[in-house]
């Protein structure tokens, strides 16, 4: 048992409150107590003390959109319109470099960068799932490994059906590991036949998971899907049965006020991706919007290929300026609304709340200490939710715990997890820099 | 003499080219020789050789629009409408509290957040500029203070021509300090009247200053004017004579096509403040038409209470993803351009580009080191700059010199200046914290 002992509190149990001279107590992986300093030290004698002073214990956030392997390619594709950047940069890597080991090896990277910035659970869209679980197990991320499919061969699959086997039996492999956990992921609308569609969303009941898919990322999108099928992809969804609880659609830049209405009726979650969003001139998702129609708004990183950091500090404090900027309401989505959209709201959307997202008893300790004294970029403290949701940064997180594993300690992986990281480091540098210059 | 030799080379002089195995010898604070690291290190045996190996030696970013003092009030008043922000918070909040001793406090806390993120320079407005240059000095930071005017009594100065008078003074008072610069900031349109800019003006050309002042921050700006005057600010100026090459307009947010195209013939820059822009829901600077009209953008973090961070990496790399999001071009403001932006560009609009915002022989050593290869989120590296421009951060800059002094060292200030923002650190929390909450 450990006791944590912070100055200060934001268990974002549904709330923002910010408690003092609270502690928290873990046993193994879970959250055991939580109450006053002072009454939790008396009754737990047994627990080791783990003194955090000056910081701000806090739930691990939640990123609940990237592609991690992709940060093989960070920078390996900027300043290109999407067509010319899925074409003729993206396309062609993947086609040449993404196999099991690339995705391996990316993933290790990712969710070390995540990790280290306070980012303990990661919602991944990409091929060898597998590897994307095995690397995150291995790093000490939680992740939602996407059982991901798409209409065409590419290195890892050949049809849909075998998409969805290869995925399913990933799952069965780390059926018992309690860190590792699934979604469905059909990539996107115009990638995804109809039958697909509707398998999956059988599967999606049969087995409990979440389905997380692109949609109405551009214009076009929308424009080619009403062309070819008369109807809006978001149509076409509904048609298909998709749009429910479980349902969760990343980027939605082009939703209307009736498909938000609708969302929110039906409990889906909005999965916005500001920086791949702007980066890639797709438009502004109607973020406020979404928030005012009571559509569960959450926050994703998107890959490094089209972000370019897996950051959901920077991520979210965009999504709340971006989202004043548009509506023209400096009041909208306030400091409080942010930091639990990355964390209660984002375990929502993932079918997880009963698992991570809070601070609450029985939950999972996935955890981070934030550092809000110790350097000038980080004072004063006049409203600690704001200072965390505006200024908050990465290099402030301090300690991280996942499922009551101490993974960093001092801005530092802790034990094996180092090596490994180092290692991959070290070659990313030697052959992956390499393969991507030779791809050209 | 010290020969720097890093990894890569980035000089920023008007091109973003990188160069490798490539030095440069400083001699006290002049950059007194660039070439290939192997000639220079037989040339110069006698200087003394900095390993940066790994790392990128840029020129140090300039921030071209700060308020550094409101360092104090970051995180006082958040998720405000601009003129709830204003009346109800930050006015009564300077009203008590911006005397001399919270300017030099707040600017201290400001020059260490800006130099240990790789911001050399910054333009500062605020009330005793005096103080601000002190700070400035002390932390070991370059300023460009302002001799800001506003027309109406604050507990600086009663009036226009006492507060001209104490900047005046001020400036005088640091001549002599090569790092102290100076300009003449007039507050705003709607707070400074014609009789004050004319003199501002006047003052400009007869001392060779720059002047910058707020310009367009908002759509009611615009529109009181034309109520109140007939005419847009921005043709108000232009009637005055102010919109020269010595002029910088702050915000900029509602500028026509033909103000810009002004702007770029009469070699006016516009400093861009998206953050704050957005935090303020003031609107979507015209920054891709700017541009394309030749205008000279540059940008600025604007101050803590309306960022709330000091951070060009993080400024920059919105102001860009910004431009292509509002332009539907991916293409636009891309990374080179950015990182001109953040130095050379911002030279120019401050009147400095003989001085600093390049490495080239003669000019000041203003140069910053920047990690690319120690940590996950570095890596990998396919293409220099857009990693800069994309995913550098203010927690990889290890090294920085201004005018040859080298005043961050691992990461840490060096020397006094961190015993002294040591100091104002602790007294912002036991002192400054107390204060503000007690004004409410």
């Amino acid at each position: 048992m450990q006791l944590l002992i912070p100055q200060w509190l934001l268990c974002l149990n549904h709330s923002a409150e910010v408690l003092e001279n609270h502690a928290v107590l873990l046993n193994e992986n879970l959250i055991l107590a939580i109450g006053p300093r002072n009454e939790l030290v008396k009754q737990y004698p047994q627990a080791e003390p783990v003194d955090l002073t000056g910081q701000v214990l806090m739930p691990g956030l939640i990123n609940c959109h990237t592609h991690a392997a992709m940060n093989l390619l960070r920078g390996a594709a900027d300043d290109l319109a999407l067509h010319d950047w899925l074409q003729t940069r993206i396309w062609p890597l993947e086609g040449a470099l993404a196999d099991a080991e690339f995705v391996y090896d990316g993933t290790v990277l990712a969710a070390a960068e995540m990790l280290l910035g306070g980012t303990t659970t990661f919602n991944d869209m990409y091929f060898f799932p597998e590897q994307v679980a095995q690397a995150a197990l291995d790093v000490g991320s939680r992740v939602f490994a996407g059982i991901t499919v798409i209409e065409f061969p590419t290195r890892y699959a050949s049809e849909a059906k075998q998409y969805i086997e290869l995925g399913l039996a990933a799952r069965d492999k780390f059926i018992l590991e309690p860190t590792v956990h699934w979604t469905l992921a059909p990539h996107a609308p115009y990638t995804v036949s109809d039958e697909t569609f509707k398998h999956m969303a059988m599967l999606a009941e049969e087995m409990d998971l979440p389905i997380h898919c692109h949609l109405h990322e551009t214009e076009s999108e929308v424009n080619d899907a009403i062309s070819r099928d008369g109807i809006r992809p978001f149509e076409r969804f509904e048609n298909l049965g998709l749009i429910n609880e479980r349902f969760m659609a990343v980027h939605g830049v082009h939703l209307s006020e009736r498909e938000l209405r609708t969302m929110a009726a039906k409990g889906a979650s909005l999965v916005h991706c500001p920086s791949s969003n702007l980066k890639l001139a797709s438009g502004f998702a109607p973020v406020a919007g979404a928030l005012k129609a009571g559509v569960n708004v959450v926050v994703g990183t998107d890959g490094a290929a089209s972000n370019n950091k897996l950051d959901m500090w920077d991520e979210g404090r965009l999504a709340s300026l971006l989202c004043k900027g548009t509506s023209g309401d400096a009041t909208a989505f306030n400091a409080g609304e942010l930091l639990l959209s990355m964390t209660c709201h984002a375990a929502k959307a993932l079918g997880a709340d009963h698992l991570i997202g809070r601070i609450a008893i029985g939950l999972q300790a996935d955890l981070i200490a934030v550092a809000v004294g110790e350097a000038p970029h980080q004072l004063p403290n006049h409203n600690l939710t704001s200072k965390l949701a505006y200024s908050g940064a990465s290099r402030d997180v301090t300690h991280v715990w996942v499922a009551g594993v101490q993974v960093v300690q001092s801005q530092q992986l802790v034990g094996k997890r180092s090596e490994l990281v180092g290692e991959i480091m070290r070659k990313t540098q030697r052959v992956w820099q390499t393969r991507v210059e030779k791809v050209g």
